[in-house]
């Protein structure tokens, strides 16, 4: 079968490396998985260029997320057949419940092999079945990002309260599922941007107010003026520390906020003194559980909610969907069709 | 100015007396409000009837739930100026927080005087403003039926995951309102009704699915049909003990049942040992705080939900409006405007 | 290797046959445990009298609750090794998380072999090690009782607040528990007993008030008067419909009521209504996952908790065991020694 | 009456200047109160060096912690009387929920009059009977330092699962009452300090384990020794900016941090990303709701728990008293008697 393998040390370009390897076997309780879909993550430009810290194998198969039919299961097997349709969980020992350290352990494309590959054998705890609503490439697109956006925006102990508000920074996956699933579960909107051709499509997708944080520096003054002063409910912070301060001056008092990505570079200190004096709740998010993509999928069929898709590239293209993320021209997700 | 007292003894006809009482003064703290618009509750029509045993005072004058518009404020009150248009809290002393036994002896309408009125006087804590999206009418629908409604299925400790579903019974107040705030906030409702007339007004009032409880007997297999064999995250339970048994069936396991009225009668014993099997989570939930009717007013303006009205009456055909009340064919809530 | 089987159809002296049966073999995942302690739980009694309706197997091992050593791992095994202490969970497919239907079906003891046998092989996922402060006989009585007394107690979504009142009724195994945990967890127990004899006893194991519901028919309102007259926060309701009335005359507004058992019969109905007019907050429980018998294994090694047990039986005796528990005289557990 | 009030722009010696008042009287739903006893918390310190920035009036009476005897009622007051004994909240408007900005208007000691007066005058919704089994001098310790020692360990969200672990910083107020809260509700307490011979007083106060942080620099590792490498389940952090990247080293995966104080400084700026990684959640804490406050009077009273006082001064010995807090060198609380 065909695969990609990560090459440490090389160019951006040659990051992914195609290989041939032999067809994987089915062990008890697994799977053989015909790969038909995948959807990049910031964290597979990390793994590529060799930033992952002691945490891959050399010649790791590369990504995370990816959907594809069941060609084969092991004997002892039950609730899966060949021809069902499956997605798999971003770290497949992650089942319910709070985060544990061995979870890292077992996150797909990092350390354990990933999903750029035409077949794929895992164990059925890791894998849940798509809804007839959502075709691969959609599907490809949630174990990471959308379950990050779900943990950030939904899950407890701080679940929202409907007609509560939050707010967005940007138009990468996370965020515009946020947008998307906030939306639909009655929260209210407000989404950031700092291109002023993003702002219609953050309205489409369900934002009630959109601010252009280039054109109007003090945007949490903003934020605070749209929420009767009080500043919103909750954030979802994707900036990481360079705008965690601003988050903090957007947010009511008692908010909650979910820090979740580096996009905005690493550099920045803060002083925790505004967390006290916002009697802030911020949660550090790092994707979610098993349970919470069965939440997002359940979700998803009930409110016909479509992943917002950038561009598709065939598997021969995979160097130049790796291109494109790192470019981050993008909005929604990256895919690669098998 | 005019107003109603209650005359315990009378017939139903005559429960509700008019009467000509001196315009009530303004203490410190408190506002004078000229009614506009006054909604019934099933409660009403106990107190009415003169069984809502101890707990009210002679004359007492009926009614909690409505709306009006500030005629003069006290001094020292600040955050509310003469012509602000509010409507009142259920229980004028339940704030925030869980409920405690005093909250019961000031409620509106019985043990303290209530809106049939065309002046009264309240202390600010607990009158709150209309949002401009909705009429004097709508506003005085809420303080009790969309509480109730809105803490039943949204409150801690069991809030709701987004995408979960909820069974609602029949078309009273509180389940119409559960029918537009569940499929607001993202769930996915399943109603029931005995009357196939109403089946269309359910399905627009935003219910996924709709099942005719008299032509259907085992309604609760239904139900479970339409959850994947598993049944409802959760059951707004209005019928009292003679449903019970059958929202039990249709929950599932480690489901939830808020328990509220008392619609179908009250004379049905259970066995508690379906509570077991279920491992289901039962709360007996009356109205809320004024914390909640603060969420619902937010909820409705961000999301637009108009109130379900019955029917319209004049100040003069009150006792009409209570006679429609004990007739029980009534969809949504009955109003009388001043 | 020596082991019992469940005759249904027998007497209660011959319901458990002694069987010689081959050692089994460890597969992948899994270890074999020289078993050392069993604990005997109401539901044996029910599985051995044939009542545990379709849920069992012909020649079912009996008893969920066990402890041993381990004899063997199979090659793939981590973090377990020969000559590690170990007890078993309730259900073997209970890691976290709320109840599926599905666990029940890994019950140990019925449906899936249990305990009462020289060896059993588990996967490590259903075994967890034991804290050196406790016995293989102590260790043997946690898996059903004190999971079931903690998920009571202590769990999501009703914790307790420290300081706060819990009602015990009786000294059967999870009332223990629950005294014992309640008082090192910092609550005020109220225990209840209808034998002068047991007074004493609970009082020893932590309880700040007990109470004799024969001599005190109305105990409730000695309970209410312990109270400030507002009632517990939360009562472990063993005894079943026949105490749950007098339960919620007992428990404050907004209180939490735990359904655990059928001690007292299964026969009375009760008027739900009693749940509505206290806006009490009633759970059904069915022991817990596998995560909780580890907060319960840590919690009795940081509080050095022993287990009550009330007598001990060799292997060969383990018949006169079930007779004791028939029996009904004992407190806290019985164990039988292997 | 005899009382202090803040100079602004003077010394510390002459922060406190003593004054002669005339007699306040009672208004509706109001109170007099002898005062019997004052403690003294950091933020006294801040205002009388005038450093409270806009939040208080020239002249403020000081401190917001004080304790005593009511003699006079207003007329329309149910629920105290003549002769009981109560101690005030911290802020007179936050009854119970979550912070709001407004209620920070009415915290004692600044914006508002505060207790170092021989008689204050409050709303009885801001006082509270204190249990027989606490002096005036221990009442009066407890409003703000306990009050936010048990928010941070024990409020939802984030309530402890008794077994669990918690780390506090050092012997000041209100790390003494997180050790004293955290043993009698059940937790495992490891505590720090810089000193040697404050190692056996915590001891005694309750902590399983004492780490001088001066003779081991690199102390998160020894708690993560402590609590097999995973780290605690929460933290009080009272050390602010300083303290913060070692407590995010010592706190577990998913485990809480609450941020209260400021003790070690305002300067130092810390990397957000440790949040992140190590999916913590950090919540800032300032005091409580009077509803905090009875639960830890209550619990005070079920588990006989004494506030730590450091030592007592008379009305005249004020600036004595304000000088040894400046100083540093007490442990638990400082208390002027009248």
């Amino acid at each position: 079968m065909r695969a990609y393998q990560v090459q440490e040390g090389a160019s951006l370009a040659r990051a992914w490396k195609a290989v041939e390897l032999p067809l994987p076997e089915v062990g008890p309780g697994e799977v053989l998985i015909r790969i038909r879909a995948v959807s990049l993550n910031f964290r597979d430009l990390i793994v590529a260029r060799g930033l992952y810290r002691g945490m891959t194998k050399p010649d790791c198969i590369p990504t995370s997320d990816g959907a594809g039919e069941i060609e084969a299961v092991a004997p002892d097997v039950t609730g899966f057949s060949v021809g069902d349709r499956v997605v798999a969980a971003y770290s497949q020992s992650w089942i319910e419940g709070p985060p544990r350290d061995h979870h890292k352990m077992s996150t797909l494309g990092g350390p354990i092999d990933g999903m750029l590959s035409e077949y794929v054998v895992l164990n059925t705890k890791g894998v849940v079945h798509i809804p007839d609503t959502l075709s691969y490439e959609e599907a490809a697109t949630l174990p990471c990002a959308a379950v990050t956006a779900w943990h950030a925006l939904m899950a407890a102990p701080f679940p929202p309260t409907p007609g509560s508000s939050v707010l967005t920074l940007g138009s990468g996956g996370v965020s515009t599922f946020a947008i998307q699933f906030g939306k639909a579960a009655g929260l209210r909107v407000i989404a950031t941007t700092g291109c002023e051709d993003k702002m219609n499509r953050l309205y489409n997708l369900g934002a009630d107010a959109v601010i252009n944080y280039r054109e109007l520096p003090d945007w949490p003054h903003q934020v605070r003026e749209l929420t009767r002063g009080e500043g919103v409910d909750q954030v979802v912070e994707v900036g990481g520390p360079a705008t965690l301060t601003q988050s903090l001056e957007a947010v009511k008092l008692g908010g909650k906020i979910s820090l979740i990505g580096v996009v905005a570079g690493l550099e920045h200190d803060f002083n925790p003194m505004q967390i006290l004096q916002r009697n802030a709740r911020v949660q550090g998010i790092t994707v979610g559980p098993m349970s919470m993509l069965k939440e997002v999928l359940r979700f998803m069929e009930v409110h016909h909610v479509r992943p917002v898709i950038d561009r598709h590239y065939g598997f021969d293209q995979a160097s130049r969907a790796l291109e494109r993320l790192q470019a981050g021209a993008h909005i929604g997700k990256i895919v690669i069709q098998l």
